[in-house]
């Protein structure tokens, strides 16, 4: 037995996971869903994850953890090398502080059953989604950038030179922005990281369109 | 210098907060901000916090930590005793999903500014927000119950009988769905779970009616 990824190459929260496996050396078997066909709403996949959401991660052993950051903190408990947080609380706490500035705030309003609620709710066509969108990701990165930018902790990437946990989450979210052509140019300081990341072989190999599922 | 805790009484990630520090018995400066009159949103505060969000801990040192769930790992690791985290990492996985279930699905889409959106951007009125309100905390809880029903590993709280990181979750949202006025007599395990804790005097006393800013 190995590793099994349920996902989709478009999520957001699978691509930090993705990253965060190859950043192990972590092989995988890639199981791919289709969101948007309700794939993640069948009774086999509901007994593994209530939630009907990518992704999931199913161990050697058969247990199915859920949630990407939970996936990634039991990741880098269980393979501590290399890590995705620093050693120190402080530095832990940044690190996780800007994780969640993206995972709570941005990236939980611009999800695929969010934008469908919006039009089944609002009637919101493609334009207003898109303004939707936009307006969420601007309240986060304006502000990341500013605690990127003026923080000497900041390295190469979001924390010193060592990809890690707020990366993952970065480095997906810009992935997702590009999807509705969102100009990046605002944001500097989180493009620069971003391109850093790309040049990672662990990041690379996680982007959505490098997936098997890959339209 | 004491603990500050920059926060608002009906603020569900507050709340959260409040809760881990009477946990861990540490004592603090209650500041309060009246959210809908913009109070985060002057040059003072979002330098401390860039987001503009509630909470903001500012730690003795003057130190400004962001971010309910980093601010609440951090405590957990500067004062280990009583833990919030189980002791193996399986456990901890699943109390950070559970958490993170509230965290990243439910609290995100529901607060006061995304509803403040909904109205300047679809015209949603008060119905229209408590419908949109009340499908994602359904979407999340239904799922909620469902895990912590049918896992052995779900005791008085919601895993085993010690109050943890999923627990400061649970209790905050289900404050916040009754100012909805939802009907919560659906989930029986996730209210039996809030009575139990609604009996200790640490969630007792970070609940928002009892803030010295609650109307």
């Amino acid at each position: 037995m190995t590793y099994r990824l349920h996902n989709f190459f478009r999520s957001s929260t699978s691509t930090r996971v993705r990253a965060a496996l190859n950043l192990k050396g972590l092989g995988y078997d890639y199981i791919p869903y289709v969101l948007r066909n309700g794939e993640t709403r069948n009774a086999d996949y509901l007994a593994r994850n209530p939630q009907g959401l990518v992704p999931t991660l199913q161990l050697p052993d058969g247990t199915a953890l859920i949630q990407s950051l939970a996936i990634i903190e039991w990741l880098d408990e269980a393979f501590p090398d290399p890590p995705l947080l620093p050693p120190d609380a402080l530095g832990r706490a940044r690190v996780r502080g800007l994780a969640n500035m993206i995972a709570c705030e941005a990236h939980p309003l611009n999800n695929l059953r969010v934008l469908f609620r919006l039009r089944d709710q609002f009637g919101a066509d493609e334009a207003a989604q898109r303004a939707w969108f936009t307006h969420w990701v601007t309240e986060t990165f304006d502000a990341l950038e500013a605690m990127l930018a003026r923080d000497p902790a900041t390295g190469r990437f979001c924390h010193g030179d060592t990809p890690g946990l707020a990366d993952l989450c970065l480095y997906a979210q810009v992935w997702n922005n590009r999807r509705f052509d969102m100009p990046l140019d605002t944001w500097p300081t989180i493009m620069r990281v971003f391109e850093a990341l790309d040049t990672l072989p662990a990041f690379q190999d996680a982007a959505p369109p490098r997936q098997p599922d890959a339209a």
